[in-house]
């Protein structure tokens, strides 16, 4: 099963595919050494964040258009967070980018965000490695800016494109750090309403320190996603900060991160929570380096 | 040395609980069993958090003068971020409590976060539990709202308080999520500003799915913490919280939730990003699954 799968995927067969990423996600027997046989390419991931409102979907829609004419295949990945939150002003966001879903040179997956505030879906990056043993060109991440998962797709994204809009004017002061301090590309989108300008040139001041430490302009881009306004600058700032990060080996920092948090993930194999709070309760003094060190031993 | 360090926690020395702090902090030799020696008190810790400006350190002032005033002793740990955003503000914060730092019933400690997003220092848990094998009655955790300190301490408090203005008002639909699923009570501090009723109210109609998935209400409490009004009502909700979680079993989810992350620091040690991107560097095909199967046998 597994060797004909890795030839669908290496044909760009969408079915092999589909079928692969659901088998990856629920960890089917055999995934491991599936994974490790994969031939990978190094294609970018853009990771697409910010919050509810700011056109994330609008933008994403424009980029993929952007790929198409540029005769690029396109894998989209939506994360849909389990938060009760915005829940319905995430469908409107889906149907809008719709119109894709049958294009051949375009596959689009959503995924469900499990962890309990909102972060990315547990097997994510392993889903992004399938992709990159598929046809494609480029992967986009959506992740709509609620709980953490506006801060988490740094930790997967090549390039972090933050979105916001100017009517979020007054709150830039209270923004919080995390966006800032992720955003390799700032884009302000609805750029057409009134005071956008002031609003980037705030913007730009406040990212000054940014720069300093990261070493590296983070460029405010201006967009009217809904008119296609804007999208062929985005382009070319993405793959400006993408060369600059391949040319000073940013990008295997990128990887350096992930397997730190596959590492993680397998080490943490075959313990869950609720066995250790069987264990606390079952403890008078309720001390946790006592069972920090009885469990400790008893993996060994 | 460390049993006179635990003699020293035990009847209150002051200084022999700075230095044990300190040791810990930095893991000098015999910390895990010195940890595991030590009995715990079952006092509660409260998380004070919100964006920056929100007044959260005269809050927790207020706080401590309640707390004094009922003769318990406080034990007051401020995280002081290490992002390079609003630390000037945040120095002003910490010189507004200096005068309990002389205090006899007031054990104050300021820690820096290390993590590259702001959040909680990673010995925290660790060192809120020497402070319970001390003489104080409760212990109050303030960390800036930036980065990822706001959540993280979700994970170490027994409750949560989330502290904001009147003036985010507007911002009442794109505030994230993260702050509404991690507060316990909320605290609408400077509630004399116009708008601030309207404001509670807005709130409230906001928190009603969280109240539903919690299965408990989440207080709005109105609070002029610069005049010590509303502290009170604000003490007894924060108590009702308590009441409510230890009628539930729910200080010992907390207690799981910290025994995973000691766990997984633990299982952990060794490794470091660095020497993850030498292998990485090292390695033609950037597959992932191939290293983590390596190191995984390399640790067996």
């Amino acid at each position: 099963m597994w060797d004909s799968l890795r030839d669908g995927l290496s044909k760009g067969d969408v079915q092999a595919l589909a079928r692969t990423i659901s088998l990856v996600e629920n960890e089917a027997p055999g995934c491991a050494p599936f994974l490790a046989s994969l031939k990978l390419a190094s294609i970018p991931i853009i990771g697409i964040t910010g919050p509810p409102g700011a056109g994330k979907s609008t933008l994403t829609d424009a980029l993929i258009e952007q790929y198409i004419g540029q005769e690029k295949k396109v894998a989209v990945i939506c994360i849909d967070p389990s938060s009760p939150f915005n829940r319905g002003a995430l469908l409107g966001d889906r149907i809008r980018m719709s119109h894709w879903y049958n294009h051949p040179g375009v596959f689009i997956r959503s995924l469900a965000s499990r962890g309990s505030l909102g972060g990315l879906n547990p097997k994510v990056i392993e889903i992004t490695d399938v992709l990159k043993a598929s046809v494609y060109d480029v992967i986009l991440v959506e992740t709509v800016g609620v709980g953490q998962s506006e801060v988490e797709v740094a930790g997967l994204a090549d390039v972090t494109v933050v979105t916001i809009v100017p009517e979020a004017g007054d709150e830039i002061q209270t923004m919080k750090a995390g966006l800032m301090e992720i955003a390799d590309v700032f884009v302000v989108n609805k750029a057409d309403r009134p005071g956008a300008d002031t609003f980037v040139n705030n913007l730009r001041q406040m990212l000054a320190p940014a720069y300093a430490r990261k070493q590296m302009e983070i460029p405010v881009i201006q967009t009217i996603a809904s008119e296609k306004k804007g999208i062929d600058t985005l382009h070319n700032a993405i793959e400006h900060v993408l060369q600059y990060k391949e040319k000073n080996n940013l990008r295997d920092l990128l990887l350096a991160e992930k397997l730190w948090a596959l590492i993680q993930k397998k080490r943490m194999e075959g313990l869950n929570k609720e066995m250790l709070l069987e264990k606390i309760k079952n403890q008078h003094h309720r001390n946790l380096y006592i069972l920090l060190d009885v469990i400790t031993k008893e993996s060994l």
